[in-house]
């Protein structure tokens, strides 16, 4: 138990209804409330405990009146050391790092990036999660990969990133408690969109994770959670300030998703384009993204001696096949047989990932130059196909998604295919197939392509 | 069940989530959502209720989002069908009436106007409460009286009606259950002072008597809830307005509470002073309200041909002892033994209420006029003394509190009482003494006085 913990425990207790009414009527709570609230609110003895009708109250008078910025970092804080933090052996000192984007579509740049850094010389720890969204999440992806366990014991995770450098693997009971906690009561009571309520989520659980450097993929557009570029630039905003408050290295990237990252879709389909990748083979936007994203990480560890410096380090270790290596010896390390891992690396992807049964084109009916992919239709299409799940626990299903043939900005013929529709439990509706037809459009002029980082915010 | 709340039980489900949102986006509520949200608050059912997290954050939005005159009037209405509602004999068309105050120190009109108003040929099915603030509630106070019962059942309560034509009783459980359940969650969430949700609490409480015409008495000032004029005729005009929805006449005096009502405050001196007053010893002040107040109902119920015409009805059967013995056969059919009843409306009161052990005198220190009785500070005094309660359910002493021997006006010469503090039990301290000595100023200068009635709202 921390002192302030302890103090907290010990010291004048508040009154819950107290805190609320205060923070109804807008005023600033102090660190000793907001603590001792958290506090109450994972209390294991009942009589102790905040009802949940409190935990909504205050979550909705947080939505309606906000948070100032000690109170956004106040709350973090007292999440993240609601449970279990990690503390690494005193030799890795600044080489421990991890990313966290904010949701996208299209978006497997963890599944490139953590091995990368791995053969770069740094240790990350990667606390991923599930999709509650439109597609599946980083680890339901991983579980593509027969065998693959996102369960490991604190020491099995320590060995790893001791031996290989990196896992992926999914939070356990014991880390950052209050998130799961808040989080179930902000799903049903329409509290999850408020910023500051969505920074103390994600920097409790990666400043858990006992980080010197973190980087945040901040997405922005029709594809993202934030669809405003200001929203987007203001949660980065928050997010590195109340990252930074607990010692870390903290950058953030806005990033374009306007349009899907990458060329694949769906669970399996993205696992097979991250190992593509690695095999320095995958699509120009997916590698831009990682190479940026781990090149800002190398050079707040130090390992770089620009962000340019460690772009060209990432791009090195998948030219030379060594993170591949440690993608190889990553999924080992998380339970996938040797062969297995093997042929998935080295040999025939599809040999070991399960594909969908079907396959249907959607072909261009001009010709011309594909002038919009709309992320969020794709998403929707992939949804109703399997790849996401509408409640939590729910199982995904790993085959089926969408293949982009034509990207943004490329020309295409009259009768080219677009796409292609993977499927397979889940039949293909003709209105699966309109809405994903709808969703590229081709017109006759050259569009003027965005670059993908749209912002950094130190 | 009711027409509607079968439809909305068979019909299309509400979102609770997509309610929430919609309150909190500031956005109106339909009927239907209002009644089917309610239905969900009061389910039997687990798995349909309303989890309390979403009452928590529901109320809060509502706190800092309002409701609308058609929200309160749904709101309203669907937690007056919530639970039983009264249907009185047909031939009583036109005679059920009964009052509420939003409460005041030393206000015991209903113990006076009750009986009042059944030897004015009404009937007055009298649902009150037990005080949750410095003094006891009405109940509290007839408890006073050994073997009142505010327990009835139904059958008796309308005997009791048919009969005498009067009773005060207590809320049952199955009597707006919906109100039951949101006021719990609404005290401890800080979310008791909402206009709308204090007039969807008082009305639908009223509405399931199933009256005909209702006075509402919204008392302003410093011994108020609403303690600002404005607020004060808000609230009244708000229910006003839902409770006409009902179909009920209603009217709303807005009643001064900067001073204390009639001479007493206490649970068992009340009850002294109510019977002093329908033997038509009491204080002017409170026979006023109570003439008021009870001319209105006489008018609005057609017994009397104006509100001043109703005015005298009252004051003659108070003057002829009708309405005493109205109270005496009111408080037979509550259990009272039929000698205990006799001796406390026609004997000795005292030999029947229990009398404090002791009293000290508190006197005046120079010679003037009454210029401030601070009504607060008195209900604080007898709240130190055992008067009040602090939590739901807890006793509280009968015989302790306050008499004025002087009020707002009066001429004092120095060293006389201007007020007695009764107290046992609890000891009056010093601090007690200071605070109810400091409630009263005596300046040199005569006040000009305030009539009770502020405004009438229709």
């Amino acid at each position: 138990m921390r002192e302030d913990q302890q103090k907290s425990m010990n010291g004048v207790h508040i009154s819950v209804p107290d805190v609320i009414r205060k923070k109804r009527d807008g005023k600033e709570l102090s660190e000793q409330e907001i603590q001792e609230l958290v506090d109450r609110i994972v209390s294991p003895d009942i009589s102790n405990r905040a009802h949940d009708s409190q935990i909504g109250a205050f979550l909705m008078a947080t939505f309606l009146n906000g948070l100032t910025n000690a109170e956004t970092s106040a709350l973090t804080r007292a999440m993240t050391f609601s449970g279990y933090t990690f503390q690494w052996p005193v030799e890795w000192k600044g080489t421990v790092a991890d990313k966290h984007s904010t949701g996208g579509v299209g978006d497997k740049v963890s599944l490139v990036l953590a091995p990368a850094l791995a053969a770069c010389g740094l240790r990350v720890p990667m606390i991923s999660g599930r999709g509650l969204d439109f597609t599946g999440g980083t680890l339901d992806k991983l579980e593509a990969i027969p065998g693959f366990t996102v369960l490991l014991s604190k020491e099995d995770m320590q060995n790893l990133l001791a031996t290989v450098g990196c896992c992926i693997v999914g939070q356990t009971e014991d880390i950052v408690p209050a998130d799961k906690l808040l989080y179930a009561i902000r799903d049903i009571t329409a509290t999850v969109e408020r910023e500051e309520l969505i920074v103390a989520s994600i920097i409790s659980k990666k400043a858990a994770e006992g980080l010197d450097s973190l980087i945040l993929d901040v997405k922005t557009g029709r594809g993202a959670m934030m669809k405003e570029l200001e929203q987007s630039r203001s949660l980065a905003r928050k997010m590195v300030n109340v990252g930074k408050s607990f010692g870390m290295n903290v950058t953030a990237l806005v990033t374009d998703m306007d349009t899907p990252l990458g060329n694949t879709i769906g669970n399996a389909l993205e696992v097979a384009e991250a190992i593509e990748s690695l095999r320095n083979e995958g699509p120009d936007d997916l590698l831009t993204l990682t190479c940026i994203t781990g090149g800002h990480l190398l050079f707040s560890t130090g390992k770089a001696s620009s962000v340019n410096d460690g772009k060209s380090q990432i791009l090195q270790v998948i030219k030379d096949g060594s993170a591949l290596q440690k993608f190889q010896d990553m999924i080992v390390g998380q339970g996938v047989d040797n062969k297995v891992a093997q042929e998935i690396c080295f040999g025939n992807i599809w040999k070991i990932l399960p594909a969908a049964e079907n396959i249907l084109q959607i072909t261009a009916t001009s010709t011309g130059f594909v002038e919009d992919i709309d992320p969020l239709a794709i998403a929707r299409g992939c949804h109703s196909l399997g790849c996401g799940r509408t409640k939590p626990g729910s199982p995904v299903l790993l085959e089926p998604g969408v293949i982009l043939k034509k990207k943004l900005g490329d020309a295409v013929q009259s009768g080219e295919v677009l796409c292609e529709v993977h499927h397979g439990k889940i039949l293909a509706s003709d209105t699966h197939l309109n809405s994903l037809r709808n969703a590229i459009k081709v017109s006759p002029n050259q569009i003027k392509l965005r670059s993908i980082v749209v912002d950094v915010i130190e």
